[in-house]
């Protein structure tokens, strides 16, 4: 939903639209089927790049032998949902295609509202990759590197669905479930925050199970 | 070479080893197999990863239809071998590999030296790439973190030759030929740097057209 909200808006800039997606070794593989539909939705184009950072394990998002948690994780604490550096290379290939297609910005749905046990999702890590960017690349140094754009960052869930359905994202499409199965579990924690965003926006019948969610 | 003996180097220290490779659809992915090789040599572990940024375009590295150019690159321009946010990508994924089985630093076989065309092959870089590194992961954040390593940063192609010798790396087995074939070209840019160096330091009888370059 993150995702798609920044392409959302994104669209409405009227910029020339490439989506990236990867295929990094995580369970919840509908994730890609959902971005196609979804990139085609608003007319951009469609990358997914393979990288097999999950076969380096520690994460029970891509490590079948870990369970993903059915309980809410702790403000402050790194869920085991947590892949290492998952950020980081998804942010450095980004911006390896930028340069390769000649993009302005790099547009990424990172928010450090919901999800503050996750260290990469931060303004201060943003900041440091800015810097980073601008250093790292020919059309950096030439002052002409990409930006990255981070429209979520200080968004609460319940902003983002709203701007979501304000930017037209066919929010029924996306996918949030860590679980890996065909039916969103409604128990792991991305289903948990995103249920209770789309209920507290008045959208309960978008809940992954809205009769449960809104009855509990 | 760079890379062998940042390898050879770290090897000394008596670190646990474990070597990170690279396919990126680059034309001489018979580095790749060289590297199996003098990972063993060192008793490294060796993974290789896929990430297809390669496919991106724009550089005579991995497109075909690019020609690697058969002359020197003149000093301060960008080479057309130049992959579009490469060592990004790369420092990227060594971080997470780090993280996810804990290792204390990465090594890296930048250099600022010879390849100053290059802009993720600098000091400035490197900072920067540590100033996030701290910032986007667990262990950065609780000052455990992976520290960059960069031993080659400051020495000419002389240098390294001497120190791949001097901490026994298998230098015959090393391979630096952008140009893709089972032989050195012993023309490009890669080739060129390396055999003038070999001469250089004494060992002509190691350069990829040792006849020819010792006449030259």
């Amino acid at each position: 939903m993150d995702s798609s909200t920044v392409l959302g808006l994104a669209a409405q800039a009227d910029h020339r639209l490439v989506a990236l997606s990867f295929r990094y070794g995580q369970r919840h593989t509908i994730e890609l089927e959902r971005a196609a539909l979804i990139a085609a939705h608003f007319g951009a184009e469609h990358r997914v790049v393979d990288i097999n950072i999950g076969s380096f394990g520690g994460s029970a998002l891509t490590d079948k032998r870990l369970e993903v948690p059915q309980e809410a994780t702790p403000a402050g604490v790194v869920p085991t949902t947590y892949v290492p550096g998952r950020n980081t290379v998804f942010i450095a290939v980004g911006l390896s295609l930028a340069e390769a297609v000649g993009a302005s910005s790099l547009h990424l749905g990172i928010t450090a509202v919901d999800y503050s046990g996750y260290p990469d999702c931060r303004p201060d890590y943003l900041a440091a990759y800015q810097t980073l960017a601008d250093l790292a690349t020919v059309a950096g140094r030439e002052g002409r590197g990409a930006r990255l754009v981070a429209p979520l960052l200080e968004m609460s869930k319940v902003d983002i669905v709203q701007t979501a359905l304000a930017v037209g994202v066919p929010v029924e499409l996306t996918w949030s479930c860590y679980s890996g199965g065909n039916e969103p579990c409604g128990r792991c924690d991305s289903c948990r925050i995103r249920d209770e965003a789309l209920i507290a926006a008045g959208h309960p019948e978008l809940a992954s199970r809205p009769a449960q969610a809104a009855l509990s």
